[in-house]
């Protein structure tokens, strides 16, 4: 069979590749949203401090536990009893069944399993969530300081943030809910809170809560409500949640992980909360982007939620200890400013006079020895932030902070 | 704090919520690609038929062998070492290593680890790489029939499937490749191929991958090719690959996963090849959507790709025992026409007379206890066929075919 190319005369040789999408202009072999989506310069810095040996890296949100051997080993006998074949979409029905368990034990709230999918992370949670409700154009406003990625999936869902930065005010963390509210416009699409928050621990109260799920009801919002850190309150059993206010059919995604509260950060696992009629489209973004989590890992999670609470206890003794370590460090040098929290596992300082976190970062890796999260990636008006997780071993905190107060002072 | 409501006088009963978006036209609170992307009908048959006790699912793309215990206690192993933190975007550079080390090993080509991605699964690679492409639009002409997820996943990206069915002939399944580049307007982005085919189990030979991939060359088209059964060939080594044509730089992705090789479907384990440009970009869709499969799940790759070929030849050697055994049972039956294939594990047949495959399929589960895919959830013009899967134990698909020889005489 002899093959008329269309395009006949053309030389086939890689190095003559004409474009017959447009004559005059040339189309990118690329999509054009990776032009215009910010760069990822943290994941940048996280990388290149950790190409560096002896650097001490304490800019990924995770601790230098590994997951506790009773959820391995869960695994271990998940894979002996062969449970190695597909799952199904929207997650196994037993873990679903335990996810709402879960939620009745802890938050004492009834949530029916057409609203539970089963996640392969947080992040993916966020993911699937923005893209079932976003259009191109849509804005999604979201209270910052907010980690650079759920910036990045959002404008890979087509959305762009506008950012209410919350204000450090006489050492709290305070959010301006008139400000929030006043930034919706008839472009917004979804309202984006992350509480407990990463990075500032910032904890948002039942009565904003609903202030919140009551205004994007009356305007017809989404609430995108990342709640991944509502276990690590160092001295409440949870934080308040958007599911203690919300009705079932409300417009209301929560977003939550095995991550944080296990120790399980490698393992890619969480889940989605969302109304009813959510269940079959998010069940089917799963089905055409990876099909959900490992089976194995699945049957893990059941045991996690079921047997996990006595680890996450030591947990939070280690993240209230490491923290007092941080703060005893880092109030004594004049340069740095630090907000009281009590939930997460993260110091976000200001170096007063800073103005490039991101240079800082990269000197504090190459001098210090000490990888940190520059506060710049979490959003406009952080550039003068770092962010530090203390949830490392005490050992690995110390030498850190000592490396690190010459620098800081 | 009083808040102001912008729509006051407006009740906050979820039962009186108003669109502010539109005054006219209240906005769905999902997205519009719902309404057109095609219902997958075939999902909704397969969950059905796992619903019910007693009946035999051949319908989905798996067999009933675990995946062999080397594999499972590597995981065992990096569990036990703590390999349980975040990985790394683009996957553990261990693995990406050892996937170069596979491609040199069984395809006999250098695949620099710029290239590599792993990926949550072939599908999940299958996404990636149309998701890094696509715009809203665009045409994607592809090879039918297909797995109807791949449709599925084009349309998400935005994408429309233009569809160039291959006919059945003389008993050979045949793709008419002058009718697949006549299909291609300025407005296709991309070629997709599945070789071995799901479910046909056609091979594209070496001369028609070279013809495609320089028509592809010559009109600045994108190749997505489908491998994943790259390795199911009953009597070759491997199917000839897209890579043996290519240059580095060539718009190609190859999908590959592990599921298939080495019975790992529950594990959503694959990886990604593309050109080198294409790295940061594929490693921020990763970043944004769910960082990546399991730390622990990819050391347990590099053991499958070193130490699997063993079980393969066992697997294979199923494989071509159970499909002497289906086809003997289905060329007895007169209304059946079958292709001789000797690739994957399904037999994909054609019922005559049969006008809906979706209707069949529903009553093989109620009234033979059989559940098998619907030809007609592979693209348009096979409603007359369906798809059954033979990896199953022997007595499994001897039971089945037991089954079900009443129903299609």
């Amino acid at each position: 069979m002899l093959i008329q190319f269309p395009s006949s005369g053309v030389s086939g040789s890689p190095s003559h590749v004409p474009s017959s999408h447009s004559q005059d202009e040339p189309r990118s072999p690329y999509r054009n949203c990776f032009k215009t989506m910010g760069k990822n310069v943290a994941a940048d810095l996280l990388r290149y401090g950790k190409s560096k040996s002896g650097v001490i890296s304490l800019a990924q949100g995770e601790g230098t536990l590994p997951t506790p051997s009773f959820i391995c080993e869960a695994v271990t006998k998940s894979l002996s009893e062969g449970k190695t074949f597909y799952s199904a979409g929207a997650g196994l029905t037993e873990l679903r069944e335990e996810i709402a368990a879960y939620h009745q034990r802890v938050y004492g709230t009834d949530i029916s399993l057409n609203r539970i999918t089963v996640t392969s992370s947080g992040t993916n949670a966020v993911h699937l969530a923005l893209l079932s409700i976003l259009e191109e154009g849509d804005d999604v406003v979201a209270v910052t300081p907010i980690w650079k990625n759920l910036i990045g999936i959002t404008e890979l869902a087509g959305g762009h943030i506008h950012e209410i930065p919350m204000e450090l005010q006489n050492g709290q963390w305070t959010l301006d809910l008139e400000r929030l509210f006043a930034a919706c416009t008839p472009k917004t699409r979804a309202i984006m809170i992350v509480s407990p928050n990463n990075p500032t621990g910032w904890v948002m109260g039942l009565d904003d809560i609903r202030k919140v799920m009551d205004f994007a009801r009356v305007r017809g919002l989404w609430v995108i409500a990342d709640e991944v850190y509502g276990r690590t309150t160092h001295h409440m059993e949870r934080a308040p949640s958007f599911l203690d206010v919300a009705y079932p059919e409300d417009r209301l995604y929560v977003v939550n992980s095995f991550s944080k509260t296990w120790a399980m950060t490698g393992w890619r696992l969480g889940w989605l909360i969302g109304p009813p009629d959510s269940e079959d489209k998010v069940r089917d973004l799963v089905l055409y982007e990876n099909m959900g989590p490992p089976t194995f890992s699945q049957h893990a999670g059941i045991v996690a939620l079921r047997e996990g609470e006595g680890f996450l206890v030591e947990q939070k003794k280690r993240w209230m200890e490491n923290q007092e370590l941080v703060r005893t460090s880092l109030v004594s040098l004049p340069k740095v400013e630090l907000a009281h929290t009590d939930s997460a596992f993260y110091a976000f300082f200001r170096v007063v006079g800073e103005e490039d976190s991101f240079t800082l970062a990269r000197t504090l890796i190459d001098e210090a020895g000490v990888s940190l999260a520059p506060g710049g990636a979490f959003g406009k008006g952080f550039n003068d932030y770092l962010r530090l997780c203390f949830a490392a071993s005490p050992e690995v905190v110390f030498e850190a902070m000592r490396r690190l107060e010459p620098f800081l002072r």
